[in-house]
């Protein structure tokens, strides 16, 4: 039995719960998640893959959090990504309002179906969502050995596979920006609680665990934000 | 005619078959299951990327099972993945059940569409959906010339085609795990043959092919869930 | 806090943006994108991928434009790829028309649903959804800090999520041949000013968000389309 | 004016040209094609991820052709990968025969809908899916200057598009044997012109546009299925 065996069975115990969590939402809950869940997380990714190198690509204040929390992103730092995520969020909606009605934001805002779950279950759904993604962050970003290039789409997969399985129910936000943006613009708050603790609970959760259990032999990186020189890989293109 | 030409046909045979046994599946029998595939094979892909380099990533007994067949892992480091996976598969939908309903884990949990298919027919499309996937994971994880850091899309991939070919049908858990979460909680045990014989007699079945007739020429690596350094490669991100 | 912590922001802001415009235009706007957007977002991957290495894998008018503001193409080759992508996409709408009706090339032509969008806001709509895939194009293939072999896909995800977005509204088409060729077959010029105008206005102000406010730090490179030697990283296959 | 800008312009054209095929046919005539397009890319992805190293990864007889005009097969290779590509096919549509019932496979065999397309233009919107498929086949694996480990889902990719805008016009084989085996089990050959005839000439074509336009600069490469060494990259999982 190799060492680390419990903090081996600790992951595979994590990953099966996460499986069987979104697959029995999306079967149980939700079923019509596919257009939404796909753009969400496949423009994620690309704006990870083409950004990410460059403000670390969180786009997502529970993800700053947890980069706080990990000290990659010192506080004024942290600060001013809150800022510009939920400025950004704002005008993302905006946009959609002035180009096309109020009532488009409106329904594109994300909000708890109480029909399903409570205001309470909405936040612990939207905490476990956001835990699973941002483990998946700290897995391909800070930690070293993973493989090469997969992160801007082990990310987006995490956001497809949360939203999928969370539309109908929370609205699947993820993402506190997510849910700011069009709530400020369609003045629809209905949702606010899950939206926002569910992620930031979920972000510093993933945290303690990467922190206390599953890290403890990597060694340290520089700060997240940090400029980088270009990598010593093949150069992509003409 | 090149060396190997046998061993060549057999995986054009197997990767044919793969593929026609796919999508007669899908479009002659399931019609429905674009969300529930792609979150389930997305949040996989994206658990491998993140985990599958600390604990290697299995999140499924039958997977486990192939990697003790191969001798990647010893019986007791098996024994803690069993332990863990079940586990963690009955908090999944733990979690369901608590904000939402047990409904929607009934809902949510695999079984055999009678008037489609046999048990004895279940198991074997469970069995052969498992051995493509375990073949992929074979091919892709232990196989030293796949091309670099696909591994988890791979995974993902067969994921989303066997459980989009099946879901209909058999439930398409292709993991007793994915099985086990839902019927312990709900109480529906209807799928229990073929989400747990289906899975395992398929990855047993990979692991023969594999050992006997493709990797012939492939050198040895150590034990799977060892320690290793970090890649030489470019590093990720700041 | 990290130097270049404005630019940061404005990173984080544009990604969140981003991410909450196509969320939003989804859920609130289009619903049964999934088909369309996948295709033309995996044709499109799949193309950079095995061809953008010969002629940079443009294939967009407003990509050209913003590879000559870029100047990693002169005026007489863009001229040429213009030309060339112009007719290449009314080729693509005739084989349609000859092979089944030009009511199908009719039904695949881009245009604007009226009752949804303004003229103006179509145009806003197919600019801004461009600006976002020209981000991604610009961090991919031409910052060398980007993650490797990632920008196939992370282009093909921009537009799958952006067309997805605007499908139903302004037709989605990001990128003016694909608006001419189905357009010049079947007739129907009502989406011209959508699919003319907005993406090249979008192009050309993503080049003025990257040229001076992103890629300040970064070392120039030769021509875009010049060729390479090969990457000196493993060899691919057999 | 950069060298070669001729060539450049014919891949820009037959790029866009690819991309409006696609889109307008999926808009046009298909729209149901959601989870079995992508259930025939995911799973040739995976199978070309895992197995494409070993054998090359063809699971098409037209790949075959393809490889033999371009010398990296020789004939007798090819016959065995026909046969085994034919059985293979059949095989997987037997599986499904036998677990669930002779209609389920008559549903999964690829037809041609003679109320939107003639027999002519069944073949012809066949050889044009093909011959996209087969160039990125060529562009991503034959050629070393394409991006690393992007081939298995580039080719998905390009599987995924073509799929989802034939499906309900010729079936969408793209491959010879993934109609052979539906129609040999369930007797149903009347899509035999579009799925035999179609992808063979488009691959043909194909390879003349790539021997002949695009890949004048390229070294030679060995025998496409001969043994290779571990690549010198990084190992990719314990």
């Amino acid at each position: 039995m190799a060492d680390g065996w419990l903090r081996n069975a600790v992951v595979e115990a994590i990953g099966t719960m996460a499986l069987v969590f979104v697959t029995v939402m999306v079967l149980g809950v939700s079923g019509l998640a596919t257009p939404a869940a796909l753009a969400y997380g496949f423009i994620v990714a690309a704006l990870v893959a083409s950004l990410g190198h460059i403000s670390g690509g969180h786009f997502n204040p529970a993800i700053t959090l947890a980069m706080l929390l990990a000290r990659k992103i010192d506080v004024l730092g942290a600060a001013a990504y809150w800022v510009a995520q939920f400025a950004g969020g704002a005008v993302g909606a905006l946009v959609v309002m002035l180009s096309t009605s109020e009532e488009s934001v409106a329904a594109g805002t994300t909000r708890v179906n109480e029909e399903v779950v409570s205001i309470g279950g909405a936040i612990a759904l939207e905490a476990l969502a956001t835990f699973i993604l941002v483990l998946v962050v700290f897995g391909t970003v800070l930690d070293e050995r993973s493989p090469v290039s997969v992160y801007p789409f082990a990310i987006g997969g995490a956001i497809i596979a949360g939203n999928a399985g969370l539309l109908q129910v929370t609205g699947g936000a993820l993402n506190p920006a997510r849910g700011f943006g069009p709530a400020v613009v369609s003045g629809e708050w209905d949702g606010l609680a899950a939206w926002l603790a569910g992620p930031l609970i979920g972000a510093a959760l993933a945290w303690v665990l990467y922190q206390f259990v599953i890290s403890d032999r990597q060694p340290s990186k520089p700060d997240f934000p940090e400029p980088v020189p270009p990598p010593p890989g093949p150069s992509l293109l003409p």
